[in-house]
């Protein structure tokens, strides 16, 4: 059975070789003119610099993390001692995604924009191919980290000690995942930081004060805006899902060890979601290679391309799944299977939602345009309730979701709550199956924004940024879809995750008592007790007191940890105006454009200020769960994860929706609506736009990573939260 | 025991006639010029219309909605044959409370600003007790309705037929806090819209594009905006309120006939809320009387006489009430009153949190009037940020006051469900006890500003706008307290509720099943079940999948709604501001002032608008706890109310704090700061205060009628729920 397991890695090895052949690729091109290279360089350099800052303060948190998971391990002796070295690995990995992924965008940009001089279609293979190193990095190193410590505890735990061993396995590579979600939290929030405190503080000087378009060489922030788009939507965005794809994988099969673990089919379970993880990479690898136009071929053309991949890989993982899932020989393959496509199937709708929500090719985002036209108020409070409103379709399709997959794998049946848990996170990790190539038209959208700017400011011909802009326009609808995924896949995920905990749980809770009640009647052991008997012993009904006040606890970690990244964003932003102003007065040959701006500084000032600023939302993350759990013990903590899971995952859709609108409505007036450029409508819509960055790009997105972070935290110190819990 | 009882009737009757006292007293007051008599008839006239067109609609929701519950009584049996009639009865008073309270302060505010030329002491005597009229109307007819149909049903159920007389008695009175729910909403909605579409129509027009001031008698949509000021402030607060404060004591009643049912206390334990309420609104009156000053007081004496009256009650009412749970010989009377005394402090904390984040004497409203410097993007953000942050101390307080006054209740053991959930409920009476009083300092605020909308047209003396506002900025501390009450006691009331739901669905299965096993091992009866059993023989524990996804639609159903209620202000503002720019076009002659525009189309505009789109949010309120209990059960209706007070509570704060704080940040910066009026930064926050309008007046405290109302009606429901669900 294990034979199959070998896809994993294979799809890990073939999803790094081909990334590196791309990237080569991509180097070989030519970087443009002298000036094109060295706004690169100076974009690179700024990037580099700020994931070498952010890097060194996120080495200190995790020595710490590890310092307190080491003294858990071997002091306290309450989670298992290989639980130090996972974490950090999958910070390790999960850095290295980011830092792969935006060394090739910075490479990539000028390249783009040199090819985007000679044709569109050009422009749009070399920018799909550095987004497509993003994306088989992001998969490739996962499924590395994955099969590695898979491989080494199935040394030391041989599955043949019996069913106990691959839940030891199961649970400790999950401490990998919290790893790869801690490092991914800081990504996310000090690069949306970042990168937001650029953008609104250049837009706010040069757009609004100063009157100069963006990406206007004479603006000091321009670089900082342009490092910004690669650590934030870049690096951050890998870090991201790097993080997503591993938790997937990595639940499901912690629920696949204790759901199966008396069929005799606990091993096929275990390794089920891998081998279709690899089979996804295989196939993404397989569509990549099917995104290919005719020389001079249209926008349409290009975006059928694009979609002829992205379906391909979607179209043959549903059938190959099926086909591999009775390979495995998984019981009730066709149920599991049924899990899968459903997963897929949420993930479709979610992206499709979130397209017509804020494309400006639909009415929605149209009417919130048309609210320009009388003035920034009725902007936004359209953008808001429009984003309010956009959260229904996507939570109908996972609440479908979440239901559909549970029935499938349970064979419909609601008391036969393992099976039908593996089957949500199997629905998830269909979803994100392929994230090799829908992650690749995600990344290839920061990446033509950036030639863009490089366009703009090496001062090429205007027909260039225009194609630039269609290339990064054509990324936005495929992009849709990718993060759809992302948002279905990680409640999904957080709902196997709850799962998980209670297994957790359980390892802790069989060194302190032997035998439970049953609900059944009578007592069992503590490894043989149903899931219902472990609900039933820790009481986590919907009227535990503790259980309501941890729902309460974990809505309002979501909008704090909102609120916080919001002012973050906010009072970075006045420190970048307040120094583009300086630059302004102290030299008024900037504005003359005889002399050049101090780009460094601004970056510098942006570095800063998401260095300091991330770490007391990030913290939040990792404290409230760790503190809830001494508190109000094991019912307080599955009230959190719900409360956070629920909460979160909503206002995350209302922040990423509203943001996109107004962004979208923005360019529909720019396009030539309701006044057009320079209107007054105009002048409100970037109100809206502004206001949106923080939503769309830094709280948002951060949202995701916080609800799986807090599950991942809680199940690695649920070992103390049972044994010293006060109420 | 039944004695005590009469002293909830006794409050009621008391509270009514001082009502009636204090509305004689203000209106044999003079009206002042002829020119602010008609000014306060046209703003009377207008509001009364609204009023009425509004209880048509409302009227065919009712006949509607009754004709369902009689199907259910008396067609299908699922429901008790009083249910349609304490329906309307709950209705109908909750519309009466608006009623008085808005016809009390449409005849108080030329009454109000004609003392305030004599002196800033009568304006505020005036509009305080103007305020108070108010305050006892919701009260004490609050209490004649749980009197009359405690009595009449206890008549037809008498207590001697056994424990289960009671357990009917407070499960059908439940219903007419369904009744108040329903019209709170559509009066909260309702109004809200009506009054933030005549605002922000108001204020775009007005202020921003034809530069005039505030209540200037030029402005064609003035008179709108303070109809709106009434309808919504006014009538809409009295039926949220009178909404609360019988959902509190039913749905705590309810909950000590099961609590106490075998253990010869229950008529104690039911009766109990009532005398509590009887008892505060008797020391409200007491409170009342208090407030008075001396001749030529200053505004410091003034607030120190508010605080005399609301702290002189909230002291007594901690002292008699434990005098009052020992004389009805409540078992762990201590106990209880140790609940009570827990709602009262949480509510205290609330207010004090609500005050810190909104009021500009402290920082966090300061520095957002600061970010007003750099525009009205950083406005909103930094407005939104810590209107997020600020959800943290009022949870904080909740989930201590929840268990707490849980523990106490219980006697500190988290297995004494029923006794705990009964300290929650009586909690929340015990915040909501001086409601008679705390309500009157909110309902003056809208009197004193209402008094400076009429001092402005009628051209008086710019000194008396002053002193109105003086008399507005005085309510708003004591306001933030009763804010406070209503935000904690809805958290509370709906996790009480919650516990009602349980309860009420035991009745239900009583019919169809009649043993269901027992956690304690064998079967057990479903009327001697105990509620573990019951949670337990519905699965509803967290891993439920049905729970689970109930719980992302509570939250979503809290988003969409605020969604849609906002959605609705922007549409309606939107054609206000077009009838607007109609009229000044149309005739020049209304700028240059000599001719008078048409006020009445403006009113008749906002009428329409809100009529229309109340419709929609409203009734999703009632539908989707019926479509998710056809569907998902009673697991998924419990998931679904914990999902939706999770986060509407949480969102309302947020909402009802980012309003405050932008709305204080711009009379900040107009007293003088950053510029003062006129200057950029008071242009960008007026911005802000014209996006937080919606959130605070129309859709955040619809949120707290939403989480009671989504509960009232799964209670009703629940005969359908059981006999009739898919999943």
């Amino acid at each position: 059975m294990i034979s199959y397991f070998w896809l994993a890695p294979a799809g890990s090895v073939l999803a790094l070789l081909v990334a590196y052949f791309f990237y080569k690729g991509m180097m070989r091109q030519s970087e443009g003119t002298p000036r094109m290279a060295s706004i690169a360089l100076a974009v690179r350099k700024g990037a580099m610099a700020y994931l070498r800052q952010q890097y060194k303060v996120v080495t200190v948190v995790f020595l710490f993390l590890t310092l307190v998971f080491s003294l858990l391990a071997y002091v306290l002796e309450v989670q298992n001692p290989w639980v130090p070295f996972a974490f950090i690995t999958g910070g390790f990995f999960s850095g290295l995604s980011g830092y792969f992924g935006m060394r090739t965008a910075t490479f990539a940009s000028a390249r783009t924009a040199e090819a985007a001089r000679r044709s569109l279609d050009k422009g749009l293979r070399l920018a799909f191919r550095s987004g497509a190193v993003m994306g088989l990095v992001v998969v490739g190193l996962a499924l590395l980290d994955i099969s590695v410590w898979f491989l080494i505890l199935n040394h030391f735990y041989p599955a043949s000690a019996g069913p106990q061993s691959l839940i030891i396995i199961t649970t400790t590579t999950l401490t990998f995942g919290m790893g790869a979600s801690t490092q991914a939290l800081f990504a996310r929030v000090g690069g949306g930081i970042f990168t937001k405190a650029a953008d609104v503080g250049a837009d706010l000087v040069g757009k609004v004060e100063a009157g100069i378009p963006e990406d206007d060489p004479r603006n000091p922030a321009t670089i900082a805006d342009n490092v910004g788009d690669n650590v934030g939507d870049v690096a951050g965005m890998g870090a991201d899902l790097y993080e997503s794809y591993c938790g997937a994988v990595l639940a499901t099969a912690a629920l696949g060890a204790t759901a199966f673990a008396t069929t005799g089919f606990q091993m096929n379970a275990v390794i089920a979601p891998m081998v279709i993880a690899g089979l996804g990479t295989v196939l993404s690898v397989i569509g990549m290679f099917l995104v290919r136009t005719s020389e001079g071929a249209d926008q349409k053309a290009l975006l059928g391309s694009l979609w002829r991949g992205i379906n391909s890989s979607s179209i043959l993982i549903v059938i190959l799944s099926a086909v591999m899932l009775h390979l495995l020989e998984i019981p009730n393959a066709w149920g599991i299977w049924g899990s899968v496509v459903t997963g897929l199937v949420t993930g479709i709708i979610i992206g499709k939602a979130t397209e017509y929500y804020t494309s400006h090719a639909y009415q929605p985002t149209r009417k919130i345009a048309a609210q320009a036209q009388t003035g920034p108020a009725t902007v936004i409070i359209s953008g808001i309730g429009t984003g309010m409103i956009s959260t229904a379709i996507p939570v109908a399709a996972v609440s479908a979701g979440t239901i559909l997959s549970f029935l499938f794998a349970s064979g419909f049946d609601f008391s036969n709550l393992s099976m039908g848990l593996y089957g949500i996170g199997i629905a998830a990790v269909g979803m994100l199956s392929t994230l090799g190539i829908t992650l690749a038209t995600d990344a290839y959208g920061p990446i033509a924004d950036n030639a863009g700017g490089n366009a703009q400011m090496s001062g090429l011909d205007p027909e260039v940024r225009q194609r630039t802009d269609a290339l990064d326009a054509l990324g936005n609808t495929t992009a849709a879809t990718g993060k759809g995924f992302a948002i279905g896949s990680a409640a999904l995920t957080a709902l196997a995750l709850l799962a998980s905990y209670i297994e957790e749980v359980r390892i802790h809770l069989d060194k302190i008592v032997s035998h439970i009640p049953s609900v059944l009647g009578g007592s069992i052991s503590v490894s043989h007790a149903s899931l219902r008997d472990l609900l039933n012993y820790f009481d986590i009904t919907l009227m535990n007191p503790l259980v309501l006040v941890g729902a309460f606890i974990g809505s309002v970690m979501a909008f704090v940890f909102c609120g916080l990244s919001m002012q973050a964003v906010g009072r970075a932003a006045g420190r970048m105006v307040e120094e583009v102003r300086r630059q302004f007065k102290a030299d008024p040959g900037i504005m003359a454009g005889t002399s050049e701006p101090d780009y460094a500084r601004c970056v510098a000032i942006s570095t800063k200020g998401a260095q300091h600023e991330m770490v007391l939302p990030s913290s939040l993350a990792i404290l409230v769960p760790v503190g809830t759990g001494l508190l109000f013990g094991v019912g307080g903590v599955m009230g959190l994860l719900l409360g956070g899971t629920a909460t979160g995952f909503v206002l995350a859709i209302f922040l990423a929706n509203s943001g996109g609108a107004w962004d979208n409505a923005k360019k529909y007036i720019e396009e030539g609506s309701f006044g057009g450029k320079g209107s007054d409508a105009h002048k409100a819509a970037i109100i809206g736009d502004t206001v949106g960055d923080p939503f769309k790009d830094t709280s948002g997105p951060s949202l995701n990573i916080l609800i799986k972070l807090m599950s991942m935290v809680s199940i690695v110190v649920s070992g103390v939260t049972v044994a010293f819990h006060l109420l």
